[in-house]
């Protein structure tokens, strides 16, 4: 394996699960890693004025249509919009990083188990003892990682993790760099392949 | 053939060149004719809030970058960022609106000739006698051409075409309807290529 793939996501991103359910399966024809980094959007549209994709006028109804159609384009049979959209989330970001730095893993179940709640199953990962709960499913510690949720050091990851996305170009999810080479939305998936395959162009 | 693909697009539109290109080739796999839609983003964007992507701060750097790559990704080998952009279209756009209702086969060489001169030449087409000169290059009478830029007629059409486009949904370039399902964004001809193949899923 080289080096990874550093995959930038909201868990409130239905174009980010799109991708999470994609890039292992690419990453793995090329034998490259993926690095998840849970980032929060709100913070990352503070730099460029972006507001919620949903939300825009007309853009938000095209929007809304265009993720269920490419769900299904990406084969990706299981996928419905929350009843609550967006959320917050803290929670299972926060989830993420500490177990990344226990068990990457681990981290990696976490990840699919939250995104698909949330786009599969309705469940309100913004909630804390929801987000732990679905972790501790996973094989999480329930108690250990229901506190990180709240542990100071555990916050200041996921300040350090936005940030860094910030500095790295990061402004949308899901947000891709290979080689320092960025790409932007599920969409851009094949030109990842081929990227990862011909080494750029 | 049966019903045309709608294909709307800013001729200031670096997407909308790069999809301009492959729109006919897709469309002649389903037998069907292409109608263009030249339309003025500007005009689109007062109802969405949106700016022109390049001046987004974070998204205007990677939009640069995404254009250039696309262009070879998708095997359009001309293709350079204009040194003037974005640009006012009404020029470009009354034209081929007004060649549209006369001879709608030189329209279709004139929108790709103007999108060229522009993403291929660095030719200024906001500029009207600029923009005729390139229609008369096609076959159109020069002197007719570019009084039809200023007849109040030809205004109005452009008129009538960004409110019927904004009645149909149209926010972004291209932006491509086909019996009656929107897809926006180069990105998206696969999944129009699809629908067309499969009458939609």
């Amino acid at each position: 394996m080289s080096a990874p793939i550093d995959f930038y996501f909201d868990f409130s991103s239905p174009y980010g699960y799109l991708a999470s359910e994609k890039i292992e399966a690419l990453a793995e024809r090329h034998r490259r890693p993926v690095e998840w980094h849970p980032i929060l959007l709100g913070v990352v549209f503070r730099e460029t004025g972006a507001v919620p994709l949903t939300e825009v006028p007309l853009k938000g109804g095209y929007s809304r249509r265009d993720m269920a159609r490419s769900a299904k384009f990406h084969g990706i049979e299981r996928f419905r919009m929350p009843s609550s959209f967006p959320i917050a989330t803290q929670a299972p970001a926060r989830i993420v990083l500490w177990l990344k730095a226990r068990d990457p893993t681990l981290a990696t179940v976490a990840v699919h188990a939250l995104y698909r709640a949330f786009f599969c199953d309705d469940a309100d990962i913004s909630k804390p003892d929801t987000a732990a709960a679905i972790a501790a499913t996973c094989g999480a510690d329930a108690t250990a990682v229901r506190a990180a949720i709240d542990d100071p050091v555990v916050k200041d990851a996921l300040k350090s993790e936005n940030a860094q996305a910030i500095t790295a170009g990061v402004f949308g999810s899901p947000f891709i760099i290979v080689d320092g080479e960025p790409f932007w939305g599920v969409d851009r998936l094949d030109q990842v392949d081929r990227w990862l395959a011909t080494g750029g162009w």
